[in-house]
């Protein structure tokens, strides 16, 4: 009974709610929000991704954006029971616009809209070609000189980018393109992804050997296909380059290797990009309206100026270009950095035999996987999950619904239970030297994954190595690098055959700069952060990841990317927001923020 | 009410049987039966695919096998609710064995058991690592000179089949023998694939290129991996060809391209074979326990000995090596058959402007392709059936559960509204001068399928051709191949530029016959077939399919294969049946059947 009471108050707030819509009345609307409410909208109101917080923003928001979305029909989603813990009751919706079906998380407090999540699921008339509505595949009737699906599968790829010009390019075939280009193959938007390695997954393939995702199977699924359950909890890096291969044939994207963008530029009157692309050895130049950057979420390599680093005699180079342990055995090798690679190479190179030193310069937030597993992400990714009804796509949506404003005080609790849990872990590694911090507030991995993408080791194995000694310790600033090591600023020298700089990454509009110039890297300013006012992501506060899936300062160029959850729900909405502009929909993108930052 | 009321008869009904042969007490067992009850066993009482027939039948096999299988626990499955329909309740169940764990169906009658089906889903102590027990992937920890998973990988391809013999050999690489593969794989049973084309998926992408198949997508998945909701209802040969490349290559199956099987023999003694194989020029010597025929369901390809074929100046090839009609624009065809390869390569001569005749010596069964995929396959494979809770994998159980030997009874009717919905079709059809069937007793294309594997068109556009008379239609026998053509028995002279022989294919054991010897080959006897006593399918009755996915005459040869239904439903029989051998648990195959044909 209570499920059904649940159930008709949600039902109750949904009408009274969608009848203010439909009267144009906002002030009875806004009046129905929580004080400390917040609306994040996927697309579906503000063709952006945008968190409107109090009821100031929400009115603010449906002002100038109401009456151009028609929203209707605003219900409880099918199947679903509303749910109510702690005086806060949980419902999935379904809503239309005028040009699109919407779904969404409302949750109530009193019976007021405390937070609401609004998402776009499909474009009215351009829906993609699923289920019911798959393609047919063969060609029932007869007809004169048809073309199997292979000739027409060879004629497009041959005339895209020759004859026919790419409604999108995307510069990056990672994971981050591979999900957005299949998305867009789906609505069948015109798009060509390009990529620089050989084969698509080399990005995987070709960093350092011992590499397997930190993230588990349930939070990596592509868009389409799953992972089978037989998939290994964290895959290895080769066998995820092998399925990224796989998936980018089977679905059918057009994915130029060896290839690399050179130039872009975009005419603002025509409207269109002229990208100069290296096409493993032919120049061809292409005429996209979008531009996906799609490069790494990290940007560019970062490698500090450290004075004397070309006097060096050894090996050196970048976290991103280490080959891996084997020719290293017996070897002396520092590792500059403390964070995920900084440990896994280190490791790796331990199980060498080789003579490893891990120079700390900042404070680390380290979690054990298991108790990650268990604590951080067991909820919504895990087997325990799926089972409890809760698949990928809703977990994806349930952690979209949490705004980024609170996010920290529901992340705080679960990171001190994993500190009370590895407690004596802990102590040990401080003992054995290592600098740790929780976070700036204490709210650990996932706040600093999404507010600096840095600062921290998800411990596989690592941090036991640092405790028995196994992996030299050394606290410090690097002063320079001399012919022989690397000096700190204690005066140790640390004697190496090998220097690892594992110092992390630049801003991901780094790339715009190369490809398209400083002034439009400068126009879209710095990607990534929320403007939480910690270490690496100053303020003020912009409530989203800035520039990223959504329209930046720069018309034509979008910025895609981030870890496999990432970039399979985020690929979703940059996708419709691509589709819609090739239509010709009236699509008008509200409260598009200020560039803060320039990088 | 009324489904707790089925649940509690069904459940008593369990509850009582369980008693019976816990207490050994087969006459009590057998007398719950009705006594036209049937008993289908998948594994898990025979260690064989076995149907019993009759109370008698029933009280055999239960006091040969119920001590050594000891089954228990019989009880309605999780999450399933019995229902009931014209007197008949059905049910899911779940049971064990002292070896492994069952899943079946149940229909009473009357409260007593009309049809049973037990099947084999795991053996205990080697369930598959999937779900909750699925690899980690990543190495946790650290230990000196691991290898990653890719090193693994490649140290495993080198060793099998060199230092580390397989356990089973598969010969074959379509589809039978790459969902096999699969299934041995997660169960831990070293195992090579031999296939004589240079990618898997050849064996598709190699025949005309007009071809899709002609079953659709949901009775198509493959085990582990769906086809993702976007595939196409009937998948075009290439794309089925590319998407069985990608899953031997996730699934990480050892497939040797290029590479055929020379010889064959088996020691009695060593109980292993010694088979030669050229791999890719080179010669290699394996000695695996078991060996597995995937060599295509059909057998080898059959021409019929027409007098003067060594005369003709044209073109001529058996439907198996047709490559497509691009070659024979303005040309004079001639195909000879009337089955789905004949109607095929015809529409698609058609198509690129040659002029064709087919000549029909039998008469032919003929459906749309719409039709059955609405009346016949709809409602256990099509999108309405997913969306009512039937997966794949129970629309497979509950069509394995129907005895062959009533199948037929539920056909006819299908089939008969099938006739009626496209009378006029048929009409047509017959106008044009073309000769119908619909199978000997009215029961359509399934039983035809099942009984001779022939004999039919699934229309997807050749019949209009054939009404408009754009394809020309010859009834009668072939008598001589002439140098300018075919001559049938009423005296015409077809003019060819092209022959095609669409004439079928021989027995399975064919392939037996040239590996290992036609001892060996008339030792199995005929393969496929029930033994109905129909066209090409003679009796006495056998009540399963001759020889496939279950132990024949000689021990260690198996067969296997069939559509991808079969491929992906049967392997986890056969897969269960190979691993039980390898682990060296008490196997011992109850009722293998005399052999009656020799091919």
């Amino acid at each position: 009974m209570l499920d059904t009471t649940n159930a008709d108050r949600v039902s109750a707030v949904l009408a009274a709610f969608g009848d203010a819509l439909d009267q144009g009345d906002i002030d009875r609307a806004v009046g129905m929000f929580t004080e400390d409410c917040y609306w994040r909208d996927l697309v579906s109101f503000t063709w952006n991704i945008r968190t409107v917080e109090g009821p100031q923003e929400v009115a603010a928001m449906l002002r100038d954006r109401l009456a151009a979305t028609g929203p209707k029909g605003w219900t409880l989603a099918e199947g679903e029971i509303p749910t109510e813990e702690d005086g806060i009751t949980t419902a999935w919706i379904r809503f239309e616009t005028g040009l699109a079906r919407g779904y969404g998380l409302i949750r109530l407090k009193d019976d007021r809209i405390w937070t609401l999540l609004t998402t776009m699921v499909e474009l009215k008339g351009h829906e993609e070609p699923k289920g019911i509505h798959r393609p047919l595949g063969a060609k029932h009737g007869a007809g004169k000189d048809r073309l199997s699906w292979k000739e027409e599968r060879e004629a497009e790829e041959q005339a895209l980018g020759r004859t026919v010009q790419p409604y999108v390019l995307i510069v990056g075939g990672g994971q981050g393109g591979i999900a957005l280009g299949a998305r867009l193959r789906m609505l069948g938007v015109p798009t060509i992804i390009v990529e620089k390695n050989d084969r698509p997954g080399d990005s995987w393939r070709k960093r350092y050997k011992s590499l397997c995702l930190h993230d588990p199977v349930w939070y990596d699924h592509l868009p389409y296909i799953k992972f089978p359950d037989t998939w290994p909890v964290f895959s290895p890096k080769d066998k995820i380059g092998d399925w990224l291969e796989m998936y980018t044939k089977v679905m059918e994207l057009t994915y130029w290797t060896r290839s690399t963008c050179t130039s872009a530029s975009y005419d603002e009157t025509a409207k269109e990009w002229t990208v100069t692309v290296d096409r493993d050895g032919e120049e061809v130049v292409l005429r996209p309206r979008q531009l996906v950057l799609a490069t790494g979420m990290s940007g560019k390599p970062n490698i500090p100026d450290f004075p004397g680093r070309d006097t060096f005699r050894g090996d050196q180079h970048h976290s991103s270009q280490h080959p891996g342990p084997d020719a290293y055995r017996g070897k002396s090798c520092v590792v500059i950095g403390s964070n995920n690679s900084a440990h896994d190479i280190a490791a790796a190179l331990w199980e060498h035999d080789a003579k490893v030193t891990m120079v700390q310069r900042s404070s680390t937030h380290i979690v054990r996987s298991d108790t990650l597993m268990e604590i951080g992400l067991g909820g919504l990714y895990s087997e325990q999950a799926v089972q409890a009804g809760i698949t990928t796509e809703k977990a994806d949506l349930i952690f979209a619904s949490i705004p980024y404003a609170i996010l920290h005080e529901f992340q705080i609790p679960l990171y001190e239970q994993m500190h009370e849990r590895d407690r004596g872990f802990y102590e040990a590694l401080e003992k054995a030297g290592f600098w740790l911090d929780w976070g700036e507030d204490g709210s650990g991995l996932f706040m600093k994954y999404l507010r600096r993408g840095s600062g921290y080791y998800i411990d596989i194995g690592a941090s036991q190595l640092i405790i028995d000694g196994e992996i030299a310790l050394k606290r410090g600033q690097v002063t320079e690098i001399v012919e022989d090591g690397v000096m700190l600023e204690d005066g140790t020298h640390l004697k190496a055959d090998l220097i690892v700089y594992a110092t992390g990454y630049g801003s991901m509009n780094g790339w715009a700069a190369d490809l398209i110039g400083q002034d439009v890297a400068d126009k879209v300013g710095k990607c990534w952060g929320l403007g939480s006012d910690t270490p690496k992501d100053p303020g003020p506060w912009e409530g989203e990841q800035r520039n990223m899936w959504k329209p930046t300062r720069q018309e034509g160029l979008w910025f895609h990317g981030g870890n496999l959850h990432q970039s399979r729900h985020y690929s979703q909405f940059l996708a419709l927001q691509l589709k819609a502009r090739m239509e010709g929909l009236p699509v008008e993108p509200w409260g598009v923020p200020e560039v803060h930052h320039l990088g």
